[in-house]
């Protein structure tokens, strides 16, 4: 299917507009950018950008999605669009880079035309995708090595929790419930059960737990996860290591006090002997229940809302704004709205022990001198319509621990702050 | 493509297990609702049924789908999966209608094996579609008669963006900027230019916002939306009269402090002539701040972010719970989830006047008698697995509109509050 429509109308009235007056040909370059974090973040972890590269293979006007354009546009819009390729250049971070305010993640290159019937789709990828990998961040954060399951697919629409599986797991997640996300993407599937297994093993004597664990470990084997708090967390616990034996893999607990309730397992599992069986706790876990649980005995997070969600901030706030046009700096005045004209890449510089210090924001064609240890954050991404790598989600994850460990101290805490780093911006030098 | 791959893997390890033990053929029937409104709401609006109706036709394993499966499930199993189709009833309340704590919203009725593969999906639909127009509904409520333009794709996954275009204009919105929208639904789609239209016209003699809006009027005629912020928002009104004449159809706000622009500008229009040219406000608009314009003269609101995010509560919280199995009502008993166990229906009771007074919830065999006037909210949505309708978007907007019409003053305030209308649950009778 055509990706194509995806778009907001205007994108494509502007464009029969300025194919009409010529300067549909001019040559402009979009940014894409955030003017602040969420409200008390300290840092953003971009993704989308894979996506965003295969997004574009797919944006061509087919038969089907031309019919509905002919209402409203004319036929040399409409013979434009039936042609259509992106054939410009893309420069910007590398998926799973740190983001702070300003920085410029993307650069879009081309025609007017060209970059123009981009905007939506980009924004939309980038504002989903970095939502959910900036909020997952500070959760694998405080999780500090323990494991992160994204269970959060049916809190959100059906497609966005694939995209929402692979950014939470770009941000260091173990896997995702999500089937469609471990097909298209690789990311391993993890599963346990639910309450619904026990209880669909009531009869009219009433309700029999040990049925249901039985069928489960018979199907599964003993490295299941059985969930224990369907009707009574210490008689469920019992049940499961009398029914799988004290190689069980794992109990999972969903609800309660889960910091009392996994010391009260954990014990109970010792016990019994089952010094092996991990503990999963789940129930609308976010970053900071996750980080009250850090002294109690829990081996694994389920999390499901809150990462889907952007843990209170469900988009990234990304704009896709016009620079550059024929080698000027543009940039709108209206109030409250100031961009920085041009067409810009970012350095991030560091001390000598690694921790990063600010992010230098400069004119492609006049990066500044300086003295610290410094990395270059804009990388080539496409070149005349072809993307130069395909998605890398192993580098991704690699880059979001990079970026982490590189943090301060402060940048890592979940209060509310400033951002961990400083942005700079080396004005346009003025014509 | 199937939609059967957007499903947690659980589900089918339980139906695995389910089919080794028998009990997957057990009659069953699962129940759709939300514990709570989002913080402080008053009442919810139901969106996504259409969708998932449509969604149930698609639900079919192919050998695509199959395929990822091989890894962990049996040949029975998997065998099951190839000639699946849902063949069970669902009923519920019809899209659009308003919700409440514990409404049933959607009750799924079949084998276990059925039932539960649905369970992902339909939350996934309706968490998200059912978040997105409750919260339009306020901003449609609080607009009293003005017209508002969804504008948000950008802000959120391209492709749920097209089912909050859709959910939204369920609420009450006019129209989407999405395309794929107005494709896929026929809502109409509504558009008006970006300041990167504006900026693109900027020679080395500087900015031509003139220029510009000559080019979209050329195209698209007076009748045209010009956006008039980009440089000086009083320059911009008198060029684009200058351009397009005093019948102009409307010009667009896009920041700065709306209600003292939107006075300003109506000024200078009227003093130009152009009486008829339409004021259009965006940017960053909510319930709140479109109630906050209430007194100022605009005609049409672009509401981006705050919708298709839910307005601060990006799901619904909808659960998908067995409540019965063999015509046993089941529980749960795990600490604050209680769920009310059997198959259930519902009744709203008004006062004569047509103002709703409380929503009743009975074991479906049980209608409680009552002397108020009643309205039944279930109704037969599937049987033996065929829809028994078509989506109807314009019933849904009418329901809306008799639902916001039905609520007591008190209900349709924007403070936080307590639901509109109590909720009371008949307890099934015991056996």
């Amino acid at each position: 299917m055509t990706a194509a429509l995806l778009t907001d109308k205007y994108e494509l009235t502007m464009l029969a507009a300025a194919l009409r007056d010529g300067s549909a040909e001019r040559r402009t370059t979009f940014e894409v950018f955030a003017r602040r974090l969420p409200e008390g973040r300290r840092y953003g972890v971009v993704a989308g950008t894979g996506r965003f590269l295969e997004a574009l293979g797919d944006f061509i006007f087919d038969d089907e999605a031309l019919a509905p354009l002919r209402s409203f546009l004319d036929e040399s819009t409409l013979d434009y669009l039936r042609d259509f390729r992106f054939t410009g250049d893309v420069d910007g971070y590398a998926e799973g880079e740190l983001y702070f305010p300003g920085s410029p993640i993307l650069s879009v290159t081309g025609t007017f035309a060209e970059c123009v019937l981009l905007e939506t789709l980009a924004l939309s990828i980038f504002n989903h995708d970095t939502a959910i990998a900036s909020a997952a961040a500070r959760m694998v954060s405080v999780a500090a090595g323990r494991t992160l399951i994204e269970m959060g697919s049916r809190r959100t629409h059906e497609q966005a929790a694939v995209a929402a599986a692979r950014a939470a797991y770009i941000a260091g997640f173990a896997g995702t419930s999500n089937l469609e996300a471990n097909h298209r993407y690789g990311i391993p599937a993890m599963g346990t059960s639910a309450h619904a297994f026990t209880m669909l093993h009531t009869t009219s004597d009433g309700p029999d737990e040990k049925a249901a664990f039985r069928a489960q470990v018979d199907a599964l084997g003993v490295g299941t996860t059985l969930l224990v708090d369907t009707y009574d967390v210490t008689a469920g616990v019992a049940n499961a290591i009398e029914v799988a034996g004290t190689s069980l893999g794992a109990v999972r607990i969903d609800s309660g006090d889960l910091g009392v309730l996994a010391r009260r397992v954990r014990a109970q599992l010792d016990d019994l002997g089952a010094t092996g069986t991990e503990i999963v706790v789940s129930g609308d876990l976010d970053e900071f229940s996750i980080a009250a649980l850090r002294a109690d005995p829990v081996n694994t997070y389920g999390v499901g809302t809150s990462v889907v969600t952007g843990s209170g901030a469900p988009t990234a706030s990304m704009v896709y704004k016009l620079v550059e046009v024929d080698g000027l700096p543009v940039q709108k005045r209206s109030s409250r709205k100031e961009s920085h004209g041009g067409r810009k890449a970012a350095l991030r510089l560091s001390r000598p022990t690694g921790t990063i210090t600010e992010e230098v924001i400069h004119p492609v064609a006049a990066p500044p001198e300086v003295t610290e240890p410094a990395r270059v954050l804009t990388v080539p991404l496409v070149r005349d319509g072809e993307p130069l790598a395909a998605a890398d989600l192993t580098a991704a994850r690699e880059l979001v621990v990079r970026g982490l460990r590189s943090l301060p101290w402060e940048g890592l805490a979940l209060s509310q702050g400033e951002p961990a780093i400083p942005t700079r911006q080396v004005p346009v030098r003025s014509r």
